[in-house]
């Protein structure tokens, strides 16, 4: 989308011509910019809530690089998932904002910190090795305009450690849960809470955990109702998802 | 939970002597009703905002008809999924109110009729037959006390029949889209609008559908990031869960 | 084996021409009798502290009537697993014993009503829907000569129900936890008790139960160390094992 | 095949001993050339219109390159996919007109640029990380005479980005579409032409994409009735027959 | 859409206010008729050369009957797949043209008997119980207007039958291989010819070969490169491919 | 084939002209006959040594009655699997010498019973219902000319029954193993014995036994070098193969 | 849990205000102590006799540093799993007691060496590849304070090195045995002794073996009714629940 | 087995006090030799025709070297598969005979060439790529002293190499197809001779080929009834197989 079409119908809105309704409509559906290589969507963060988020596995870092530079003049925050030190490296001479979560991969430069979500957004995650997913889900939240908790390690199998902490559970307006293994934590967290829980499987484990698929079929099984799933280690979605539910 | 427990609880409100918010934390831990084969549990409608739901598979006719009596003094709605002609008439003798639908095999007995939802649940169906699966979203949400309007037959490979809705996608607050074969349609929806998306892939198809796994694959693998999944043909699940966010 | 090497083995150990220990270990190692479609072993009762099971399923009804026929002098328990009302009409015109578990399809003679087991054996099922396998093992493990247990529907989802029974889970010597779905129950069981829990997926569920895969990976991959599963809907199978940890 | 077989063939034709179309049914089951650890067959570019593909996959350098050699003199355009930088030094040595495309790992030698479609090949990638999987199939359909375009990224979850590109969807005579995650392009374009859509699974994704299986499953169950499917990142098979199509 | 629009539409065209090409451009964009579960879309002949094709499975006999109903007047040729004896009542009662398919329950109303196809498809099945799958394909095809013939019974165990028909093979321009088992035959096939190969896994075998998938998998895996593939027992969908491709 | 030309091929080698091994050549590759739906040929038994069989599965009963019609005439044994009851009334009509093996479902007619296999065939079951498999293996070995004995409901938890009878496992010159469940008994019985060991896995079990995948795959990954694999309940392959081998 | 409350604790049970079961029990329910990644749990030694066990793997050496080092004043045993050499260095600069288990990568640090079983403990192994995983069960029975005696190469196709140790297997109170491939090992153990049996299935294997899935299916499918199994290389749970029965 | 043992029975059977068979079958139960983490079992050669085959994965290079260490002076031929660089530097400072095959990792010692099969064993297969898997086939019959033949790159999409090749095929005893990808090639072969044909799956391939399990299924589906099947990769059980059918 080139500036002058922007100006014109940001104009037209100032003078009347356009509703704010109309104007927003219209943004909806304006073109995209194309790089060849792909396709950026300015407008995504106004359809969508939130900037272009930058997919990083299987993008060579000159196309990051080349992807985030058209959007930095957006002053959206922007997210970079699957990442690494290289691209980091790359970003930060783009913008000095730019923090890399090691443990996830994930980039985030951080240009608006308006706190849009109503609620707080609970993250938990049943053991220790599952907190880079859940991590990839704090960043997501944060990045979206959430404030954010976490309560680490409290997988079922010892479940004084969960029942401990009900009161910050009932606090949260969404409840994200990472797990890996049997993947019970979410069934049992959904049962002491009336949020909406997202659960996502995580790939730990080994043997029959096969990748995740136990944790994710644990959970797509669940007994609880309150819960709906996200793909295997997608902290990001689960995010995602959090956030579009805590703005409403 | 005795009568006698909940009055003298009530009259320690009224008299000042808990607060609502007091109370409202002892019953949620309230004991449950245990009739042996079931522990029906009363104050799940306070805990999760919901009477409690009786999932009609592997239960006798007996059991059903036992677990529904004990419901019904409570007042709150209540939904016996997965059901059966002959379970209805036992229900039906039990309240004049039971109403089922035989697509999905739910029945249904309203209460209470109060809209708690704040906006539209937009259910949408990919095709003709994955219309029961949607239909028991639907009933479910309505029983939640949620204002539903249903979309079917906008499946992916006639694009436009979708984009011809596209104001009433815009307009829900939350949308639930069940779909089988590949399971396509919930990405699509789910770049079109900015609402949080409850996929429920169905067991339509043959062959490699795999009895709904390919359309589950799908949604899980979706690229659109504010989509969620619950169990293959659980419109229940997505029904309720919908309910829940539509509630905040 | 024929009733003639039995006396004499027998009055060799009277006559004190062997120790009881070698005449054990003969008996242990003594033939079985043929039936052509089946080797019915007697003295499996002696190498594994049971008579022997009779697998119902596969069989037709003459052969299994043929198998019990074999097996009633020896008068231990007999134990027809997967069996149907037709063949229980054959065995209680053996014998006004035999007992029919409608549920589960067990028969039972009960022969022997001495209790072998040094504690309790607590039978625990997730759901209603799970109540048949779990009488499966409370069946067998009472035909094994133990005090057995129940708590039934105690699913995750509403961990107060379970929490509440803390002191009865506490008591018992050996767990069997039955649950489909998710599979989470053992998980919490095993994290509860110091005990050695049995844990048996059941086929109850739907959609991604895939007949209880869900269940049994959750099982496979438990966080509670204390956890051992045997096949799905496999109620005998998780009765025998807890009959033989109980005797020791 | 020695070169006398070939010319006195050949001449029989030229003297009208042979009518062309005797002479094509010999050669096309005339034998191939044997070099022990594979069998060159020449004459597949008469049976198949194409010379010898050499699947580089499992063939060491020396192997390759004794295969090249023989080709060479045929004058067709030879192809040797899934290969790498060192097999491409090799080749490079023989025929200087080799080209190396890395994202693919497919060496190529234009011997022959004539036109041999009949209209456009349309290349579709669904995001920037199907580009590899894509471009094999661009190399594939270009060595066997056609006219290729592209359109990349242009994923359903922002759909406007496909609908924008119609008319070069309209145009194109055969469409191949690479998709990795959901799977889903297919069906729209599918829905949106009338053309043949070769749809080509690609291994893009993580957690329960299984390493392509959902989109394959995904294209296989394909609501829209023009599209059939290849292999997992087969590129160069949806290149081939994108082109058998497109000879018509 | 109404008629008034369509008669509109047409006056234009034959005014001269409209090209041809500007009509058949407004006609591919025209709504569709909804009847609320189901949305018919009459345009699709124009838009993918067929009228639409009703999937019967899934459907009730009221929404298969009410469909056809509002498809008669278009005077395409229609196609009920995957029905059944009773639905076949009805729908003879709405045109005496319609014909039932027993072995693969497809219904089909010719009403339009051009031939379009330019060559002929050529429809090859492995065995004799693989000839329902085929048929579907064959019944598919001609309905679209092709010339159509069949090759059944020369699975890869007996080479000798396939090679036999090698002239037949040769001659046609699309062939679709219909296989169950080891689903071996379309690379056979592929070998011997240079048109392209639709390949059609059936579910026929037991064991091992799980429904279809072991074929649908050999198919896939398939060395030769003229094969693309459909869905398991997907007949129609292989009789439309070959249709499209053998129009081009 | 036709008569004559089978008289003149005779009469050639009568005669001298062909000496018996061009004769021999020549019947290997005479014509099948072609039935339409399918494809007998007669000279399979030359060519393999066994009349052809009819795989029931799939074919109707007219064209089962029609193809072994054609068969009887050359006097072979005649083999037809996976039928029924129904199927077996028209072949008695036919030939009196028919015999039908309820348990498998299969129907023999045996014209000739001369002996050419050299050795015994052993068939082994691991219980009681995997007779029925086993059944097929013994009715085709005997069909093909072999001493067949067996030995049934020796499965690995009761090793002693096994070794009981390791003299009649040493006396075998090829040995079937019929086992479902765990398919253990191929490994053990491949380490007691030199013969080849043909093993066959069968679908009885129940839950993680998945119709026979679990014996299947502890076959395939058996321990004993000896052992080879057919399909899941395939009786009727282990058999021909341990016939073909016994031959030798 | 700080020092304080426990003092506390067990003052009052000194001077007679708890009784040692009022103790206990509360000890049962006392916190946990909160590292933020990981929360430690002493008194897991109490409720389920052993002390916290680290599973290594997805932990970085930093966060088993720190754990451990809370651990060792409890004076506990302490197990490390599933580490690694780097890991072991700074365990032993923690404590000199530390030992290394190449072979299964378990960590030991034995502060207790009181025996508690009251049997043997048998761990067998099918062949030399699986030591590993026999070893970890190994490690963790004696770290529990057991006698543990071993039996490895006993794989089933050499039957006769099995039945040779009779003896050992019929002395010993509880079995574990480990086996890849096709896991038929514990079946045939399963049915020579009369003592629980603990199968786990190793990835030792290729091809079919699926990484231990083969042998995970054949254990979950055994014969034997005395065996139960834990998940796939898992050597740690199996050697913790022989622990917990032994103990009985 | 120590020497003094052996030189009494075989000085019994010179005395005459024992027979040939009564000394053959003592030697068949002698025991085996314990190195604690192996049991060698020097006269397997005499139960099953061949010397002790070590399974080089999964065995130290330490271990590898004892077992053949005492192996040697049986005379006997020795196989090492699966087996690399290190080890056969190892094994040759053993044995100057030692012989590595590096395709396949298999090293042989040859100490007895006599040749035992009474015909040819045809080692085929499919591509270039199957070839490592074909020659740990030929080493291993060739080992057991066969005649060995091969015939490569025959696969089954240009069937003129194969037929081309009948004759070859038709001369031999025993035939051996190693095929990746589709895995059809058995099922051709199977057709064409009326030897055994012993079947093994390569893992060659990609995509949805899953290691092998495609060509896996397509040979357990074959059509032809003389097919069985080893593990997926197991060339050296396929020779073994081979082997002891050609000694028959």
């Amino acid at each position: 989308m080139d500036e002058k079409a922007l100006r014109n119908l940001l104009q037209e809105i100032k003078g009347g011509k356009l509703s704010v309704d109309q104007g927003l409509e219209q943004l909806r559906h304006l073109p995209f910019e194309d790089l060849g290589f792909a396709k950026i969507d300015h407008h995504r963060s106004l359809r969508q809530g939130f900037a272009e988020v930058v997919f990083g596995r299987g993008k060579t870092a000159d196309q990051i690089e080349a992807i985030v530079q058209r959007m930095l003049p957006q002053k959206h925050n922007i997210l970079v998932t699957r990442s690494r030190e290289e691209v980091f490296g790359r970003i930060r001479s783009l913008s000095p904002k730019a923090r890399f979560h090691r443990e996830s991969g994930t980039i985030v430069i951080l240009q608006d910190d308006e706190i849009r979500g109503k609620g707080t957004i609970l993250v938990v995650s049943a053991g220790t090795a599952d907190i880079p997913v859940a991590q990839e889900a704090v960043v997501t939240a944060q990045a979206m305009g959430n404030r954010v908790e976490t309560l680490y390690d409290v997988g079922v199998a010892g479940i004084h450690r969960l029942l401990d902490a009900r009161e910050r559970l009932l606090a949260a307006r969404v409840v994200i849960v990472a797990a890996g293994m049997e993947g019970a934590l979410p069934s049992v967290v959904g049962g002491l809470v009336s949020a909406p829980v997202v659960a996502v499987p995580t790939s730990v484990g080994y043997g029959a955990s096969f990748g995740g698929v136990a944790a994710l079929l644990g959970m797509l099984n669940s007994c609880a109702s309150n819960v709906s799933v996200v793909n295997i280690d997608n902290g990001y979605g689960a995010g995602f998802v959090a956030s579009l539910i805590n703005r409403l």
